[in-house]
């Protein structure tokens, strides 16, 4: 198919394995992302891994994206709850785009139970530990496809 | 792996193909089952479909599922939002449960956005029309799999 | 005019006459269906009259109208203020559908005052007894006519 | 009967045909009176049809028939959702009222949900455009019928 | 003393005496404002009695008293609850003003627990029926001595 | 005395023993049945016990127990929380009837703090395990003795 | 008339004078019963005054005053916004009550604009300083007149 | 069995019998704790019965009981819906304790359906008159049983 | 251009320099009509102002504008956050319309930050004292210029 | 310095070292007043430690302490929650306050998260268990020292 | 007048022309710049043009204007309805501060209703599109003006 | 001891002393950080103060501190109130966490009434000015004492 996803991850998923191990596995970022890569390869699609702490960071790459990249695979981590400006990027790239969570959501504090990027998004993958990035790039490529 | 799986359906889901297809699609439920079933044997599993518009059938169904199958994928249709008797269902029989939506029920009415069945799932996934079905497959086998 | 309405009459409904007389009125369901018959036949109107204490028969009952029924005439009882699925059952089919209740919702206890049947009906018609059914029915009739 | 009925309109009725046709449809008010005046006289019925944008002028309307006029029919426009002033008038003369609506308020902006007069009205009719009127003659008389 | 206070009573309390006795007594207006009168002029002071079932009215009649009275006695009817256009009257003459309600707002619909005319006036007097008017003018006549 | 009881159970309660036993108890509803059945007849009294999953049957029953029956013993199970069906089935039949739940409802999550049963049951008992049924069992008896 | 009043006063009133005399005015308690009892001697009703912090001795009190007084004139202090064991003892013992409070407490803090005094005293008078406590005196002989 | 149970009653409660027969009947409340201490003779247990209408009194009492007395059975009265207090005092004895009504407080004003209280007690009893309390010694009783 | 504009002030504007200059700053309306007239008139523009605290008037003047004038600019007064009785007026004319204010509304009781007018309104300009009716009119002539 | 600091405990906290010790410690309230007191002879000031579960006399003390104490060391215990009888002792004498609490209150139920004391009090120090009093008592003694 | 003015655009302002044209119009960023810079120079103003997604960076340019600029021109982008740190950046540095939108935001999302910058702003502007800047410029320059 | 701590700031606080001194004092950031760097140094505890405007910037510093230092104390400024993403962050490192504030933010605008930090944090100081830093420290070092 021969595209290029961007997958985007937010505040504190750099801590991945270190923080919470009860709540989000034990599994680094580092190790999803490669995990991933060979997924994506396998299907002869490339992948751009950022992760930042700084919402500007990752509005910054969603703009960038905009013309070059086919889709968005993103975990906004905390700013799944906020952040308006990371929605209105979204909103303005017009990329088909999947949102994943480590964890249940919906089990959690209740500030997590809604997420600002959802309306903008394609659909929501949440639960599944890593694998919710798989699913979530499984999900992308089907767009992607029907799009074609 | 050798497992047996319930793919239950609540409400109104037997209209599929024939109820708003802006929303939902044009594929027919039957057509869903059916490729879910293929998907499934290829991989020497079993599936048990059962589509009700009656709450009580299908708390009945899941009861009989306990000490039988090894996990439940359920798209609960309108009772996601006020079932907490399916909810409680779920929770009696303890089986690994995913909850999946054809639409972003985030983009819809807002008394889609809330999920009483989410918080005793082990995860959701909405939005991605009849492919959520065969992601929410493929996410049961992987915690039926870890689970071993 | 030569055409076929669904009378729908949700949970308690079977109790009318004698369930709280002081709110509801003393006239029986039967009544108020031979009645209804009675004003249908002499405009060429079929009705078939269905009441049920169960969510699930009505949904049912409302699916095997799609096609086969010209419109809905439905008085949800309690069913009025939770029952998405039923909502659901009224969309999917898309056939002109009137609410009608026979006391003032309006006035009630709160919980009576939301219906979330509304938003998916032609029209609402509430607070007249028995004599709501008649004028929903003329309201159902003149839609048809308009339909044409 | 030999009854003297008051037909109320509040503010912006006195625009149908003009404002927002796809919601109110194309008939005017006075087409609207004239049709209901021919189906009342045709019962033997006088109506007094007032139409005012002015809070003040319908609650004087109101009080002016008391003692007078037999049974009020209103449509309240906008005064349905914040005019607990005519709400009082409407309790204060004690007349059988019926509510009518040309649209289905409950389909509407959520302002347009709750009507302060509700509670005070015998009845309410909403959603079948200008039929809305006749319904709610219909449903007038019969409530004077049973009264006497 | 030789003062001149402007006694303002809203929408329907013209109907005092006809509208709801067993909530407002059997008292009528005029009957309250002759008494009123009479306790004023044995203390000097000259009354303006208004009633209107318009906001207009109320609103020009306060605006009117600018420079020409020493202090309002007011019953907003039903304005009392939503009328923030009499508030912003009150709050530009800077009058001393007194709320007066006949009966016990606090011990009816929930709409009647809030006064929005209450953060502007001085005081606020209810429940005591036709009395409530003489507490008020004396609670006037108090805080106008007060303040020479 | 020689009284007809109707105890009723509603959704999941035949999991009694299996479903969640750190809040429930590890007693089967069978058991309890059992044990409740000595007591009743011990005191000249029938019971009749049902258990469904299905609102409908539930309402079905509460109707037949009509003019039957002396008094009901109910656990709603989840159905405490959202069926004004259930509700007004037994408003409809005017019988003597106590609620009773297995846990402290008030302790768990907040959706379950609410009963829309409550409202028209004689009265309340919750959080004593299966001896609340017995407990329910006497306040009943002792409500029929006083209504004789 | 030859009565006999309770006037009883809540929490830091005692303090008056002291507190916030920006808000509550420069006169003390004491002054105020001083003054009150000249008021009330000249009408042949005795009063009895008490002050307490202690929301139990004021219930006490109250209750003391049943079949032994005539009336209550209470100024329940902070206790208005939340104490509903000061409500209950009211309603026990059915003796007119009349609600003061010096300062407008519909101009302060949010937690003031309630009273859950209120519902159970014939009315309030708010405001006016230290004179709503001898408006409140007369409001209460009127009711005791009229009662006889 | 040879336990020692004590037995608080909260504000108001003295006035049993006196205060609106209507929602509480007409027993007093020594009646009830006479019939209750019989009860609980004939079982070998000892009741300590203390009322008191100060919130500081009935926590110095729970407080007290700690280590003397083997369980509590508490009508908090309107303590119930604000008394956090109390509810901690109960927290930090630790003994079994069963919270009762008298009336069913769920079918009262809206701020009694809320127990601050139920969160830290075993259990609830309401709605049943004089006899919640038989109901709650002997809920406590079994209890006591169980816990050995 | 040559266009005509109704300049519309709702209730209490008339009292401009007079009411709570702190807030609304010295300058009085006939001073701001004439200012904004000989801007008008500059620029081949014609204005008819009108003041009016009557609701009715405002809507019968909006009303008489329709098919004559070519845009409106208001200043809702108090009636910005009730009026729902002149949104519509504004809807069934749809001319366009700028809403404007002297104050900063968001700034004051949170009452004042919802306008009701806002949603069918083109544009919002408020806190800029009498030079928010100068720039209000810009920004009409903008929207008319781009309109042709 | 040579001061005088008024150390007041509410409700139950005379339970410390008993109640709930994973949340609270092990320390008792007289360890805890001993210890505060060294500390404070230290520095030449003097503490008077009042504990009591009744609000009455916690207001009361705050009252004596007018014109003789110099500042207030509090932890209200439950208090902190609801009294605003509490809230206004503290307002009128306006000494120098600081509020103390073993736990974070922002960690525990809702309703902890509320503090009605903090808007009267200088300052709030929550969470440092025992060692809260003596950053509470350091930080009342800075506020003096600045108030010189 | 000689002013220099600091011309602030939040997040995603950037994507101007691309981003959603239907609701924010075609022009881009740039252009708007230099067609407001050109009316600035044309009044010897000078403009410093920044844009950022960075909330940081948009508050650093904010304090860099302290003591060097004379007023700031803010489109917040969607950090208008969550960035307090923005809010309290402007309050900061007291400048002279108008807020302008392109879009009317009272008309989209109810998210996009509330503004967390407007209550220390001087005033608002929204709904003209790229003329909304030009308007708000305008705006500023006149309290400049003023504030000489 | 010799301890690592690191002293967090967020936005706006490097405007301490310019800006709202009426509300933040006078003390300007650098002065707080000397002050506490040498109290910490007489305890052989180093400090690494940090301020930034930058949410991301702080998760980063926090993040780095991981493994490397022993405590945290953070005023965080305006995110106290929504950074999600910071209180992650303070989560994922589980260091002993003291949060602080300037004035009482219990006294401010209601948005500042909220912490999301608070939950994650050990304890919390508000209040006492350029003290609160101080006493912060103080209270993280008993803490770090006690984990010993």
């Amino acid at each position: 198919m021969n595209k290029h996803i961007l997958v985007l991850n937010g505040p504190n998923l750099n801590m991945l394995g270190i923080r919470e191990p009860g709540v989000y596995g034990e599994v680094s970022l580092p190790q999803i992302e490669k995990h991933l890569s060979e997924l994506a390869s396998s299907q002869n699609v490339e992948l751009t891994c950022i992760q930042s702490n700084h919402e500007g960071v990752l509005i910054d790459t969603i703009h960038a994206a905009y013309g070059k990249m086919d889709g968005i695979l993103i975990n906004p981590g905390a700013f799944t709850h906020y952040s308006y400006a990371l929605r209105d990027a979204i909103s303005s790239v017009k990329l088909p785009t999947v949102e994943v969570h480590l964890s249940n959501i919906h089990q959690r504090e209740s500030f997590r139970h809604v997420s600002v990027i959802a309306p903008v998004a394609d659909g929501q993958i949440a639960g599944f530990g890593a694998h919710s990035y798989e699913l979530g790039f499984t999900a992308l490529m089907n767009i992607l496809k029907k799009a074609r």
